[in-house]
């Protein structure tokens, strides 16, 4: 997509990426999204979960989440996905640097109203979680989908930043004798608990 | 600490702690930071390192970082930590879950201005990164020092939510042959690697 006034990125602008396949592959590798807004006109940040069908992106939560209701009736929000693989140990302190995929989406965020719609939506947050899963779990009832706010935004303004790789020390700190790397991390997934 | 307006968490209030040490173990373990401020009237949240010493949060960038210009200028932030624990696969799509921990710091941002305590407050980054990382690296230089802002965030406006467990169904739900249970998630760290 093309960046705009909001998404362009001004620091670091070499790794940025407006590729709208890789946004969608660190949208969808992510569970964990970051919602920006305003209450009482004070920043506020609130983890939650956020999943995507096609060029929509979606998050949901109580209708009576204060940031939630707050994004709705400013009409934008900002939601931004990061996942962190390593540390980035240059031979310089300065040059020290975080190997990382993130994405920022800028948006309108929009009520799910339809009801057929919502539960698809929902059933595609369960396929997220686990294949099958919208299949094999008790359906939400009526009053558990009143309960629940579905927000749909549309991904036409976002922009991804991707670093990867080594350390990139100042020429003349090369030979240092100074060990330099990158501490790798990932997500990783254990073996599922049976409860109770 | 106690809550405040801000911090009183009102949607599920079970999971939620003031708790210092609790607090601060969050913070601690955890390497990614959302920073939420507004850049013209619109919300933006970015991700960043965050550390701790004591009871203050620090985050750093960029001299030319338009959401830390921002939000000094505002003289307010949301810099909110979350790690993932598990996804908690309940017999009813209502009651999915996720197992987390999160903190939201509620502050006014401070520019460390004290060459020695800026260069003490970095080192600190450099430590939370690896140990004894900031006795080996190059120091920074005074370009480089001035090339980066740090801030400081007294965190004396925060509160953290935690859910841990598997999934609570409702009774009528509990007898259902559906699996129910918790895929765990971590953050786990592979072995170094050296460069080039």
């Amino acid at each position: 997509m093309q960046p705009t006034e909001k998404t362009r990125v001004k620091r670091g602008p070499k790794r940025a990426t407006y590729d709208t396949e890789a946004i969608y592959a660190i949208l969808d590798e992510a569970f964990i999204c970051h919602i920006g807004g305003t209450i009482e006109g004070a920043p506020v940040v609130q983890p939650n979960l956020h999943w995507r069908i096609g060029n929509k992106l979606y998050i949901h939560g109580s209708v009576k989440n204060g940031l939630i209701r707050s994004i709705l009736q400013s009409g934008q929000t900002c939601i931004t996905v990061s996942l962190m693989d390593g540390l980035v140990m240059a031979k310089s302190a300065f040059h020290h640097s975080v190997n990382y995929r993130s994405v920022m989406v800028f948006g309108k965020p929009v009520i799910v109203e339809d009801p057929s719609k919502k539960i698809a939506v929902l059933d595609a947050l369960l396929e997220k979680c686990m294949k099958g899963r919208s299949k094999e779990a008790r359906a939400a009832n009526d009053i558990e989908l009143k309960a629940t706010t579905v927000i749909e935004i549309a991904i036409d303004e976002a922009s991804a930043k991707i670093r990867t790789g080594g350390p990139i020390d100042d020429p003349e700190d090369e030979a240092l004798p100074i060990w330099a790397g990158v501490l790798p991390c990932e997500t990783r997934w254990g073996d599922a608990i049976t409860y109770p």
